[in-house]
C-alpha cells in the first residue's frame, strides 16, 4: 500500500492520475496547502523538505513529481517503454515539459502571488514564454498520438494536468494538442486523478 | 560513435562530464549559441527544436541534459544505481535540480538578458529563490557524500555545472557544498567536461 500525499496542484494531479493508471494500491493523505499542512510538524517528519505530491512506499519517501512518475512507471512495468530508443524520447518530452513548462509556470506564480512587491510584466514575459514552448507540443502531437511516440505514458500524465483551465480560446493556437486532450481526457483515471482531492 | 552539439552553457557541460566519465566513444560538434548556430539550416535538420546539449547516437536523436544524463547511465550502466529505491532516491535529486534550480537559473537570466523592458528586479526574486533552494542541497549533503545518496551519480553531475563560477562567498552560506565541490572537482572528466567546448 503506498501511502500518497497530495492537494490539488498540477504536481499532485499527475501522481494521482498515474497511481488510478496503474492501478496499484494506494491511500490519499490530504496536505491543504491553503492552510499551511505542509508544514505542520506531523507531514515535516514523513518529507522535511514539506512539499507535495510525497509518497512513501515500503520505506522509500519519494518527492518530485517526475521522479515518482518514473519511479512508478518502473514499478508497474507500464508507460514507459524498455526499448532504449523509445523509452528515451519519452523521458526526454517528460524532461521537456518538467525543466521549462512547469517551472516557468511555477515562476510566474511566484512573482505575481508570492513576492513583494508583485511583479507582473515579469510574469506575463514568462506566460508568452510558455505559450511559445507549447509550440514544440503542437508539432509534436502532429507527427505521434502522444507526446514522444505512439503510446501513451508517463511524459502525457505528466503535462495533462498543467493546461490552462479555459481551453477555448488557448486551443486555437494548438489544434493538435487540441486533439490529444480530447483524446486523453476520455481516460477515466484522468478524469479520477484530476478530481483529487475532492 | 555519439556525436555531441554542444555549447559552454551549464546543460552543455552537465552532458560533457557525463560523456568523459562513462568513457563512451564521442564527437564533439560546436554550435555556437553567439553566433546563432543553433538556427542554422544544418543544425535544424540535425534538432528542429534548435537546442543543445543534443547527441545522436545510432539514429536516436536526444536533448534535454537530464533525460540524456539518464539515457547515457543506462546505456553505460553507470552513475545510476539498479536497485529500485537508491535508482529513486538519485532520480529525486536530478529533478529537484533540473526542475527547481536549473528553470529558475534561466528565468531569472531571460528576463534580465532576453525580455524588453528587462526585469531586474523579478530577476533578484527569483535568485533569492534559487540560494534558498540550496540549502535542500547543503542538507542533503550532511547526510550524505553525494546527493541523494553514498555514490557519485547523475545527481552529482547534474549540479556541478550549475554553481556560481565565483563560489567563495556562497560557500560561507553552505559549508556541506563547498565539501562536495571540492571532491567533485577534483575528477579529471569533471575538469575537462567543465572546458568543453575550448
Amino acid at each position: 500500500m503506498i501511502d500518497f500525499y497530495t492537494y490539488s496542484t498540477f504536481n499532485g494531479k499527475r501522481v494521482a492520475i498515474m497511481l488510478e493508471e496503474t492501478g496499484l494500491d494506494y491511500q490519499t493523505h490530504i496536505i491543504n496547502l491553503a492552510k499551511g499542512e505542509q508544514r505542520s510538524i506531523e507531514f515535516l517528519e514523513i518529507n522535511p523538505s514539506g512539499r507535495i505530491p510525497t509518497i512513501v512506499d515500503d520505506g522509500l519517501t519519494l518527492t518530485q513529481s517526475a521522479a515518482i512518475l518514473i519511479y512508478l512507471a518502473e514499478k508497474s512495468g507500464s508507460f514507459l517503454p524498455t526499448e532504449a530508443s523509445a523509452r528515451a524520447k519519452v523521458i526526454e518530452w517528460l524532461c521537456f515539459h518538467a525543466t521549462d513548462i512547469s517551472p516557468t509556470m511555477f515562476d510566474s506564480f511566484y512573482l505575481t502571488q508570492r513576492c513583494q512587491p508583485a511583479q507582473p510584466q515579469a510574469a506575463e514575459l514568462l506566460n508568452q514564454r510558455i505559450f511559445m514552448l507549447y509550440q514544440n507540443f503542437d508539432a509534436e502531437l502532429a507527427k505521434h498520438e502522444f507526446i514522444g511516440g505512439d503510446s501513451y505514458s508517463i511524459a502525457d500524465i505528466a503535462m495533462f494536468p498543467t493546461l490552462p483551465a479555459d481551453t477555448t480560446e488557448f486551443f486555437q493556437s494548438y489544434p493538435n494538442l487540441q486533439r490529444w486532450f480530447q483524446q486523453v481526457s476520455q481516460r477515466s483515471a484522468v478524469q479520477i486523478g484530476m478530481q483529487m482531492p475532492v
